[in-house]
């Protein structure tokens, strides 16, 4: 597949290109409603493919024993900035990337900014295994009163821009 | 669109089906990664429909101000049970409302499992508004080494079974 969504720049564009098969360290703070510090990896890790689909362009890569990455091959920031037909490529390798590793219980995450935990500025699924309590992803949503007349008012915000 | 892939008795197949309309409160404790109880919703919420692709099947809801629900029209309790076109279906429509809303930082979330903290047992995407650092998603992801040797025994295991 020619790589012409991809730039000179971009670490995961690098993996993707195959010039660069390394992850470096990435120690990321997770913000004030995480307390601890969270790691994506530690030192060098070897970027190893696992499996792409070539007419739309989907890699997929380990980054952790516990978690894969799945990358679109389409150099995008944020989510709604990547094509529906690279969008729709997602998904189903995750699938069998999710079914080939045989997690039981897991989570599949996608960051979108700094604040909201992005750390490499290239769209990238996690595919998170929840082996047990401690280990994996825990998350912290802060509970948020919500009226009805908030719900409706978000609602036709909503379908006036769809 | 027919319903033959709706249960009787799945809260968010009723939904879909449209014989019942709100969604109670869940509240739900993080695990032990998490240390505050986090929040889905608090009492009755309307479980009005956003969009739909009737095609393959996938629904949007709002749930709260700060997120959404994406839906589809399968009822499967984990991710890698929903068959590939219902999965290719969910992120062209998640972006989509994303645009919508007009988020700028974000997040994408689907659970698999009560301790991966799943509540409904019915595949469901969040897509989570990250307005500032204290509201939103708070993620705990602990650290792990990892050596090179695990990493490649995990790539040919997944390999192997892909």
């Amino acid at each position: 597949m020619a790589h012409e969504h991809l730039t000179d720049s971009c670490l995961f564009c690098k993996i993707i290109r195959q010039v660069h098969n390394k992850v470096k360290g990435i120690i990321c703070k997770g913000g004030t409603n995480a307390p601890m510090d969270f790691l994506l990896c530690r030192g060098e890790i070897p970027s190893n493919k696992i499996a792409e689909t070539d007419k739309r362009g989907t890699n997929v890569y380990p980054l952790l024993p516990v978690g894969q990455l799945v990358i679109p091959k389409y150099h995008a920031e944020f989510f709604h900035q990547v094509p529906e037909d690279y969008l729709a490529d997602l998904l189903p390798l995750a699938k069998k990337v999710a079914v080939a590793q045989g997690f039981e219980q897991y989570n599949l995450l996608q960051n979108n900014g700094p604040m909201a935990h992005q750390v490499v500025k290239h769209v990238h699924f996690h595919i998170i295994n929840k082996p047990n309590k401690d280990e994996g992803l825990g998350i912290v949503w802060p509970q948020q009163q919500v009226t009805q007349d908030q719900l409706k008012g978000t609602l036709s915000k909503i379908k006036e821009k769809l």
